[in-house]
């Protein structure tokens, strides 16, 4: 089996971070792997062993691009789903599963399984126009969110009283009950061909009030024990109620009675599992190589505490971007700077992200504080 | 100074493994590199900005390859110096300096300077020819080491006993005394451009019987206090009185009363800092791309006890590599595969190595025994 490393080829739709940091871990495996992004300048551009510029979302440019190949993956989930189930007709190993990509990129069929599935999640409504959603002033405080499209905060907004209604989608879209949660959290959890099934800890999320990315996480979640295996529980039923194969980030709330609800899953690599790069004994980037290679899964234990900050373009900034402060940032003992490769910042734009790993929690505290103070994205 | 890692380019003569951990971890910081290798299926072919195929002893190549970066550094010695003596008059920076690379290449300049220093070393004789080396049989058991050319195990024998003087090299070399040693030990340091120097913890090594290579090495090394603290003193002496900006890796023996004595340096990321990816807060790579951009030297201290094997291709095999037992090996609790892109084995070559964490030293040696026999590279 393991010769299958060497001698499969690797094709990954999208070349962004998330690629790139697959392909510094597949190095080490000696895998080749061929990117497939719109933007000549991903950031996987000078790193794969082909790169090739063209559309996510065209059924020929994706078919094309996989047909060579022996196992395609992704590192975004907008991608052209038929290419993908073509392609696994046709006997190449489409990991995750065209079928999950699917029910991902909606939503409101997301939501739907989640309930089918008995998958604790928060209430709510699907709406197909803004007049449907204003009937529902009733449900309020709720989330209104886009069923598909919708990316790293956008396509999704409070409602919180009738006054907002007026803001909502008109498209189809779900109404989802605002949870007054205690914490969010997130579990990165693995699954390979032969069913081996592997969860991280669980990270405790700090989401930016207006960017609605994540601003900075700690490895581990500061929970009850209980809350800790729920939502271990929760994201290892996710996946397999999902027969995926591949890694599957599960975001959860954690409300104020210590319950856990689903809030929504990525089927990759992801923003929740960068510090596993250097906390954990096995990243989240190598152990979704693991998976899709059917090889075994490896060991997720924390090394030492840590946390993640993500490095967002500085608002008012537009431009070439410079990084000011990086010297004092890296001049600390345990942080760990990660660029992104992108040569342009812009308000909110992922630039990068910085891993701190500290075996005093206090410690790690002050030195988050310290780099989102100190380290920021200019032009 | 920050802003020079994002717009100075970096070129490094030789592609190999070690230029290709170098650019996994420059990627972190968005450094722009370009590889000259002389072999167009190098480990770095496709991940560098450019790889350019040329000759690392021509001074044309190496000139040209050159004069449009700002900062040039090397992962092999055997380069043409003149050429990086040209280039560092022009203004590009050169690190290590050429002068350092000429002294390092010459192992009887290389002595010369210790003997000049006052550094610690064993004894020796300058001889020009084999006739030169038989008079000095009452110098034996002895070590003849050919001056210049010299690499992974190449170019050095031992000399028992006068039975053996008629191996002795017909070229100049140098005659060592044999140290009845008990150890062997490493010590890495690095030195930016500011004058900042910084040791990393000494490493223990295990040299393989036959192959005259690092086989596997323990971190931290099993010695007393004293004998850590005047190897990296000696490391930090070494550097010092060479002038030295960037990494560089001083091998010592440690006699059985204690002396330390260097053996061989070599002014690079080298194979007795490979571990240091996981093991340590900052990685040997990391260290040498701060030194050589005059960024602030990272924090050295190990976080974990680790150990590094060498994964040389097995005796009697020629051909594409095939790696036996990677799965059990991967499958164990801190172990980390790196494997070169090498696609021919052959006995002995380096192919990877493999990384070993793990706090408690006795199961550390057992990972070690195992992984030894477990992994094997064949064809």
């Amino acid at each position: 089996m393991s010769a299958s490393v060497q001698t499969q080829k690797l094709g990954i739709l999208g070349g962004g971070q998330l690629g790139r940091m697959l392909i510094q871990s597949a190095l080490d495996f000696n895998i080749d792997i061929h990117i497939l992004d719109p933007d000549e300048n991903a950031p996987c551009r000078n790193v794969a062993s082909t790169f090739t510029v063209g559309s996510l979302k065209e059924y020929d440019t994706v078919y094309d691009f996989g047909k060579d190949l022996d196992i395609i993956s992704i590192e975004i989930e907008s991608v052209n789903v038929e290419a993908l189930k073509k392609l696994q007709a046709e006997g190449k190993k489409v990991f995750p599963q065209p079928e999950v990509i699917e029910l991902i990129q909606d939503k409101r069929v997301q939501k739907q399984f989640y309930k089918d599935k008995g998958i604790p999640t928060a209430d709510f409504i699907l709406t197909d126009t803004k007049e449907a959603v204003k009937k529902n002033a009733d449900f309020l405080p709720a989330v209104n969110k886009l069923g598909k499209e919708g990316y790293d905060g956008r396509g999704v907004q409070i409602l919180r009283s009738e006054d907002d209604l007026n803001k909502a989608f008109e498209a189809p879209s779900l109404l989802e009950k605002l949870i007054n949660f205690k914490k969010e959290i997130a579990v990165i959890v693995a699954r390979n061909e032969q069913g081996d099934i592997s969860t991280f800890p669980v990270v405790e999320l700090v989401f930016h009030p207006e960017a609605n990315l994540v601003e900075y996480l700690f490895a581990p979640a500061d929970i009850a024990d209980e809350v800790d295996k729920k939502a271990k529980a929760i994201a290892t039923e996710v996946i397999k109620e999902l027969d995926m194969v591949g890694l599957l980030a599960v975001e959860m709330f954690v409300t104020h009675e210590d319950e856990v609800l689903v809030n929504e899953i990525a089927p990759r690599p992801h923003n929740s599992g960068h510090q596993t790069i250097e906390a954990n004994f096995t990243s989240q980037y190598e152990q979704h190589l693991r998976a899709i290679f059917n090889l075994p899964l490896g060991n997720t234990d924390l090394v030492l505490p840590s946390a993640m900050v993500n490095l967002l373009g500085e608002e008012g900034f537009t431009g070439i971007a410079q990084y000011e402060g990086l010297e004092e940032t890296i001049a600390t003992k345990g942080v760990h700077v990660h660029l992104y490769g992108k040569k342009i910042t812009k308000p909110f734009r992922k630039m990068g992200h910085v891993t701190i790993v500290e075996a005093d929690v206090k410690l790690l505290k002050e030195k988050v504080d310290f780099v989102k103070n100190k380290l920021k994205v200019k032009a």
